[in-house]
């Protein structure tokens, strides 16, 4: 009965009975997406996959967000949740290492576009679907992600599928039948972090579950109980799992509430570690320093053990290319992750002193950072709650800023400006129309 | 090493190193596989499918076989790969109960019409896809399966990458990527099984890896060693395997030779029990009856237990539905699946008489059936080898008459009669551009 129950609760659960918390932070989670995938946008990944434009001749229906192309609804979505992934820099919901925006948003604004949708419905959907991914996530996490998935990508497709079905209109009955087409195709392996692989992730799963709600529009039948079956979702994807957390408190409790927002442009278990990197590096010279000891949650070393990472984008993944930028340049930035710094002499030395060390009992949030000199001092700095964390929040003035910094360059101060004032707003709009006119890249 | 030594593998075996048996097996697969997609290609699942053309305004580049519709190649693997397992009439490796040209046909079909590929080429690259795909599925059965993947899906996604890999002529290294694309999106519940998603899997399977592969071309980079890795696809998705047999006798062993055709429309595991309720049915009458008990292995009754099956298709997963068609009309072709015969009195009556009963001793490809009489009389009938089985195999001449029955009502003869020449010429023509037209529906 979970998917069932599910279903129900979602069908129920109508834009006034989402308090106002929900939300604005359902905005928040709008515009924080929607910098990230402008960001991105011309990263050459980007050019790959709009390659396939070419390859299917696709029809100019939905916007490619930060650039001028239009292609069809699902090659739309595939590239939008990609792009918003490509930075690692999106939004993520802590408690699972979830990054809820990725395969929901680019399906809602994909549809928004291509039906001309209110701004109402499409955060309807938007909300729904993210809190329908983040629970299925919490009741499989922790064992999912550690036997290999990528769960954002992996129960990010029940999100996609939710939210296009609030937007395409569902029965009850074809809501359960998405949720088993999307389930089937839930994928997504951990083994491709570091690679163009790894953004391709949620832009599949969004594009998988907005098929599946397509399909089940025209009745196509699929299993009524994929969560919870025998050889459903949970029992073969994740060894241990609590599918009462799916239902749990629904309508009472949000896990969208829990989506925090990254101040840094990597993996959110990196975060405490550069907090502290920066504050060491406010306080002694990069020459006085013997050594730099990360003592870390197991996970954080499992994640980002690259110790020689190759590209930029690999640097992601490298707690010592990480913790260098950080105590070099105060900053874990795009910028720091460009392909030539991890290339330059004086990270790539710096990276060498950074020495982190496992422990089970420090909590994956924290880190406890010593800076050993030369002349025998030890500099302690210990980050309970990194910025960005829940309790340690970016503030709204924040969230703007690293707006304007990801798509200023793009689509320009003023379309950026007006983006922003157009999520804010996004349950006034009666068309997105003009929403969307506004992620165009602006003429060079 | 696994994975690169799979691509080395298969990147140096020239159509030329193929030999004469198993080129000629690939050509009665690329037969019966056109026959049973072109069969059910007029059935409700695919209109719904079809319906994405309409959503995406797809463009008009390759054929639906057995209709009149083009679609773009993503969309048209996709919908010709579905087509083909709809019925559960087509291949199967009987090692690993893997359909193999359900994801690498329809991808082959694609491209070779897309880009006016010559047949050789095409044979070539259908018998690499369904090679690797049967070897990656060797070394992950049992265990994989009994997890509940559906293995045609899972390593078939793997197949379409390597086929339509070396039709677009993939370096070394974009091959290696193109199976990681591929392979993280490893997909396909067997929870699905008796509804439209089941036969959705293999045509997913095409489109994912098809695009796994023309995003390698593009240089799209991901895991060099998806098979191996830590948290790779064996690792991940199978808890015992045995990567050894993805390479063992590469050139000198080939699986594709094992590869099997179906006489009727279900599962193979049901094929022993349709041949014998078809013998007992010759020996005695309806009303004689009192039980037949069929004796098989587990799986048998795990994947064909449903009692009361509501529609013809969930009849294939149905031992008494199945039974009781078998024994009373003879057969067990798509006509016995019809929604009618589930809801016939008589066989309704009659499957109630069916009586499987498990026993691990007893082989998959076995069954010991007793009718047990009124009268008190037993009559015992046992298959070692069902009809369609490698010891058993069903003749040049039945797979021909099958694919006349399949294909007779939709495309015409002399159609169909062209057709069935031309894939036994395929190594000869320069062109498909004949052989697809001949695919078409007829006017009615």
């Amino acid at each position: 009965m979970v998917t069932k129950t599910l279903v129900e609760n979602i069908l129920k659960t109508s834009i006034k009975e989402i308090p106002e918390d929900v939300r604005q932070h359902g905005k928040k989670s709008l515009l924080n997406w929607m910098g990230v995938a402008i960001g991105a946008s011309s990263h050459p990944s980007v050019d790959m996959v709009l390659a396939l434009k070419e390859d299917t001749q696709s029809a100019e229906q939905v916007s490619i967000f930060g650039r001028t192309e239009k292609v069809d609804l699902l090659l739309g979505s595939l590239i939008n949740g990609m792009s918003s992934h490509i930075f690692d820099y999106d939004d993520t919901h802590l408690d699972t290492i979830h990054h809820p925006s990725g395969p929901v948003a680019p399906v809602v604004f994909a549809l928004a576009e291509k039906m001309d949708l209110p701004g109402e419905k499409v955060l309807h959907a938007f909300i729904l679907g993210c809190e329908a991914e983040l629970r299925i996530a919490n009741a499989v996490y922790p064992s999912h992600y550690q036997l290999g998935y990528h769960i954002t990508s992996s129960t990010g497709v029940f999100g996609a599928a939710v939210a296009a079905g609030i937007l395409l209109e569902l029965s009850e009955e074809q809501m359960i039948w998405a949720l088993g087409i999307a389930g089937t195709q839930s994928f997504g392996l951990r083994e491709m972090f570091g690679t163009m692989t790894k953004p391709f992730h949620p832009g599949k799963a969004a594009q998988n579950g907005l098929m599946a709600a397509l399909l089940a529009k025209r009745n196509f039948t699929s299993s009524t109980e994929v969560l919870e079956a025998k050889r459903g979702f949970a029992n073969v994807l994740a060894p241990e799992h609590d599918l009462s957390k799916v239902n749990v408190h629904w309508g009472e409790q949000w896990e969208l509430l829990k989506n925090a927002f990254k101040p840094y442009a990597c993996g959110i278990v990196l975060h405490p570690s550069i907090d502290a990197c920066i504050a060491l590096g406010k306080q002694v010279k990069a020459e006085e320093v013997e050594r730099i000891e990360l003592v870390v949650h197991p996970y954080v070393l499992e994640l980002t053990g690259k110790s020689a990472p190759p590209t930029g984008l690999a640097g992601k993944f490298s707690i010592y290319h990480t913790g260098a930028v950080a105590f070099l340049e105060g900053d874990a930035g795009e910028g720091q992750y460009a392909d030539s710094k991890v290339k330059d002499p004086a990270i790539v030395d710096f990276r060498t002193k950074i020495k982190p060390r496992v422990d089970e009992t420090v909590k994956e949030e924290r880190v406890i950072a010593t800076a050993f000199l030369k002349d025998g001092r030890e500099i302690e700095h210990i980050v309970k709650n990194a910025t960005g964390s829940i309790e340690n929040p970016m503030t709204d003035e924040d969230l703007v800023r690293k707006f304007k910094k990801l798509t200023y360059p793009i689509i320009g101060a003023e379309q950026a400006n007006g983006l922003i004032d157009a999520i804010n707003e996004i349950q006034q709009l009666d068309s997105l129309t003009s929403l969307i006119a506004f992620t165009k890249a602006a003429k060079q």
